[in-house]
């Protein structure tokens, strides 16, 4: 449950206020805005990515601004998307005259607004795409309709390193939706959370059941379970993913083991060791593994397992440096 | 609650095969011992940093080896301290033939047994010396009582990276000493967590109430209180390591503000916005403040300010590059 807070209507703006005061190093924060960017803001004649979505996902979205990866974020309250205002503020801020690539998450409140944001920056003439991200194979059997959940992080890295590397737009558009088509989640939730100042989490799952292919704020999962053991878990996240493979892939995939908030490392940890038995069994060469907390939902427990698999160019950017609050890699 | 697992009793073993599969790239198993060191093995000539710990602290404290950091890791059952039979494996395992630090949060446990081992390899012949992390200001009034709570980090960077960059044992000892002296925590928490396979969680608070100056472990805080608001936390915390402040002291204090497992990086900024305008109201200059999970209990509820006042040569070694599985920076 959340417990750290003053005023609730103030959560979003104190948080912004200290994220950036801890991450001055970093990243700045947008005037008049609620996001940040890049520290010295863009590039003259780079590609800008701007990522967003609700808040209380962190590192989504303003963990993963800086150098080599994201040119900014645009941050909603708690698990509601920002207005199509503030996503236009943000994207003229961070425009580097090269164009904008707008990536979220497949939603419909941050389609519709990042969508408003983009016709309008259209009419004043700027080259806006956008990149949706579509991991979750639990929310629907039509690729392009399903949600995005903790394979943000690995789209954003290949955009933000696409176009921190000079790319011109149609590039680093392309280079993200090959990432997104590349990538595959699956998860399960053992309990809800509470928004700051509310007395009732958003759902509640019985102490010895779980759900299966919950989304990141508690939408229906596609079933649910008796509580299983890590190696069942395992197996459940494992064969979906592998049930899911991509046309084109080849065998060797970028892995995220992703925890919601209250699943901790150490649970992470035991069921990785299973997860890498068996990927491993499958022939699958699992590449620079990333076992922690990428995507949250404030202190939901539950995990998810991410799969980007991986050709030469999307392993390049991949290891391209990136220094941002939440991620370094060098 | 933990819910991830499989036989209690493989927990620690499954963990820590988990997480040298995932981090092979950085990391490897001790062989038969319960802890890891840098991928490779010690580097001949150096001096070797062995630090260690209960499990359930993730990122401490496997989550901390790697070049420019610790030399190696030994880890006990959750929340238990390794015996001396695996300080000693692990010793010998990261010795590089320039002596040994053993560095620890002081709880007698670890004290016992990492003395043991210290007598042990003393006798064979090894030069083995102890730095003791006692950070936690709610815990004694004396300061060479306290136990060690999130300054664990700190420590440990300062002793890693004197170690690493080739400092005598006298020299990487001395800077240990400094920069425990030099750094105090304070912490709260808001609820506790529970051991895999239990029913009960260790301790627990009202939800309207919250424990002041709580250990890493649930041991008796110095006070019940009401649940405060941010603002108030932050006051408390802030105000109590500035009634505290070392001999010798500057102005310029690294920062970190740690939550303990299910207090959230949002909940974190939102406290961070208010120590921010203290400590520059205080004359003190932030460096670098690190906000996230850097010491855990599992998914226990709270957090924790910590400083380490620092001098030119504390800056150093905290700016001085480092690349582990939880921690990078360049």
């Amino acid at each position: 449950m959340t417990k750290v807070f003053n005023n609730p209507l103030d959560f979003r703006e104190q948080m912004l206020d200290g994220f950036t005061a801890a991450y001055s190093r970093t990243i700045e924060r947008i005037r008049d805005a609620s996001g940040v960017m890049v520290r010295g803001g863009p590039t003259a004649g780079k590609v800008a990515v701007l990522i967003g979505g609700g808040g209380g996902h962190y590192p989504l979205f303003g963990g993963l601004v800086g150098k080599g990866f994201a040119t900014g974020a645009v941050m909603g309250e708690i698990f509601t998307s920002p207005s199509a205002e503030q996503c236009y503020r943000c994207a003229k801020a961070v425009d580097g005259g090269a164009g904008i690539v707008f990536a979220y998450g497949n939603y419909s409140g941050d389609v519709m607004n990042f969508s408003m944001a983009t016709m309008r920056l259209k009419l004043e003439g700027l080259d806006v795409r956008q990149v949706l991200v579509t991991d979750d194979v639990a929310s629907s059997t039509d690729v392009d309709s399903r949600r995005g959940v903790a394979g943000d992080f690995f789209v954003f890295k290949v955009l933000g390193a696409s176009a921190w590397r000079g790319d011109s737009l149609d590039t680093v558009e392309a280079l993200g939706r090959r990432a997104n088509a590349m990538t595959r989640s699956f998860g399960v939730a053992f309990g809800g959370c509470t928004v700051p100042g509310q007395g009732q989490p958003l759902f509640t799952v019985a102490p010895d059941q779980m759900e299966l292919g919950l989304g990141l704020h508690g939408e229906p999962g596609v079933e649910t379970s008796k509580l299983l053991t890590a190696q069942e878990v395992s197996g459940l996240l494992v064969d979906k993913l592998l049930s899911d493979i991509p046309r084109g892939a080849g065998t060797r995939a970028a892995v995220l083991v992703n925890g919601l908030g209250a699943t901790k490392y150490e649970e992470l940890f035991v069921l990785y060791s299973d997860m890498h038995r068996r990927l491993s069994a499958a022939g699958i060469e699992t590449y620079k593994p990333i076992v922690g907390e990428l995507a949250t939902s404030l202190n939901m427990e539950g995990c998810s397992l991410t799969l980007m698999w991986l050709d030469k160019e999307l392993q390049a950017l991949v290891d391209a440096p990136a220094e941002t609050p939440a991620w370094t890699n060098y």
